[in-house]
Parts: structure tokens; sequence; C-alpha cells
């Protein structure tokens, strides 16, 4: 059985959509998801200046509890755990608070992948797997097996990767 | 550069010293590392018997804050650093709560070890490692790289491993 890798931030999880809703309530500021998935690069660029001078509340408890699921991430998935053997890996090591959260919303939307197969680190080159599904480029670039790029607003501009824009990009490539 | 993964509970930490003192204290017992670490088939069957039925303090915070450190660890480690990429791998995802304890545990007492390099999870078979040092054969039978065995009461009786008795017997083998 193939296994795959599945990064949580930005893959199973919409973290970008949650630290915007943080970085506007910071800020008073207005930015959108759909304007930061667009070409703006001027836009981009101030939001995540503004993002990396604001962005202690990721090391503050509850942050990670309550991040919306990724549209068809529930569905696929499982249906992947029944052709491949499935890996949650997070690179969530930094932030100490993230995981006991990350473990709670993990039984609270996919009951169905238990602790057996979370991996929380920092690093991801030691990671064995035949896929991996990640937003980061830092993970892709060391993976043994076929890295697939999962797009989102940092990552719109690479283009080293087989690319999925969404859950049901996934399961036309693998099932 | 060689990647060498280590286990932490019973490798790095004292862990079943740990769990003596406290189930000694839970039953008004009198075990000993010593005696648990000789031949007494019969002292150990009852020891572990009377630790699975008592090990819930397993999941109540503040079991893995204060665990003993194995003598030389942290000198021996250190000197491996200058040689191997080393990687931290505790089967730890079971219990949510000593994640963040086992992070700070490793900021006192291994601070030259990062969470850029501290893997938390299920099962250990997805590492790709060189080495793997670790008290469980669960993880080592999985292992695709050279797995060593590290004693402990529970796996005198196993040989099919390569032991390591101590970290001065680690140093003599890997440095």
């Amino acid at each position: 059985m193939k296994r795959i890798a599945i990064d949580m931030d930005d893959v199973m999880a919409d973290t970008t959509i949650k630290i915007i809703q943080t970085i506007n309530n910071i800020t008073n500021s207005t930015y959108t998801y759909e304007a930061l998935m667009s070409n703006d690069i001027k836009l981009k660029k101030t939001f995540y200046e503004v993002y990396l001078e604001n962005n202690s509340f990721l090391w503050q408890p509850g942050f990670f509890t309550d991040l919306p699921v990724k549209e068809g991430a529930i569905e696929v998935i499982k249906d992947l755990t029944k052709s491949y053997e499935i890996f949650v890996v997070s690179a969530a090591t930094e932030f100490p608070n993230s995981l006991s959260e990350k473990l709670e919303w993990m039984k609270k939307h996919f009951p169905f992948i238990t602790w057996h197969n979370i991996v929380f680190c920092g690093h991801k080159h030691m990671i064995q797997a035949d896929y991996l599904i990640d937003d980061h480029e830092r993970n892709l670039v060391t993976f043994t097996g076929t890295p697939l790029l999962f797009s989102a607003p940092h990552n719109l501009h690479i283009n080293s990767y087989e690319r999925v824009n969404s859950w049901l990009d996934v399961k036309s490539k693998l099932l």
C-alpha cells in the first residue's frame, strides 16, 4: 500500500483564512483570501510584512483549535484511506501550544485518522512516503517521493512542482 | 552526514524509573529498577500487570515534565551532533499532554537540539534514518536502517537486534 504524507495547515485546514481574520482584527484591515489568491503582488507583499510583524498569536493557546476545514478534505481523505496509508505530518513543534490543539482538531474532524498516524515535526526531510501534499516548497524540495504542491497565497509563483488546487484535484490525481 | 533517530522514553529519559516510583506510590509497593533489570521473570510479569492496570498517570498533566535524564545521554548526544544529523523521535501522540512537556524537557536538558529536529508520532515506520536507537521492538522491526536496541527491563529477552546497554555503549559503536 503506497503511503501519502499530508500537511495540515493550508492543506487540511484553512489556516490562512483564520490568519487573515486575526490580522484584520489586530490591524483594522480588510484583507481577503480571494485578494491574496490573485496576482496582486503588491498586496501580498504588504500583507506578509504585516503578518510577520504581528504573528505572535500563532504561539498563543487556542489559535489552532477552531481552524476551518478545507473544502472536500474530509471526504477525499476518507476515500484515500481505503487505497493508501495516510500520515498527517505537521511542522508544528515550533508552536508548543498547537500540539494538543491539533490532536483535538484531528479527533473532531478526522476521527478516522488516529494518533498512530499523526506526526508533529520541524523539518520534514526524514519522512519516507510515496507522496507529500504540502503548501511549502521548503518541505517539498527535500522530499524523496512525489511532491504535490497544494495551492496557497504564498506559493502561487512556484512552478517547479505538480500542483493541486483543491481536494477534488487530489482526488482526480490519486484515486 | 548520516542520520540517527533517537527515541526519548527509556533511551534519553529514565521514564521507567519514574513509572516505578509512581506505581510504588499508587500501590504501596517496593519495586526497583535493578530488580526489573534482573532475570526475575515472575517479578517483571507481576510489575507489568500492575502497571497496565494503573498507568492512567501517563495521560495526566505533568508526568513527563521532570523525568530524569539517562546517564551519559547529554554528553554523548552532544558529541554525536558533531558527526551525525540527530532527530529525536518520540511515540508521544497517544499522550496529548506530554507533547508540550517533552518540548520543555528537551529545551531544559538538550538545548542543542531544537524543535526543528524533534518528532512526535505514533508509528515510527515512516522515519527515514541510518540508525534508530529505541527500546521497543515494535519500532525497530519496521525500521529500514540499522536498528539499535537500548536495554530496558521490558526488552532484555529480545535477541534479534544489536544491543546497547548505555550511552557509553552508543559512543563506542557510533563515534
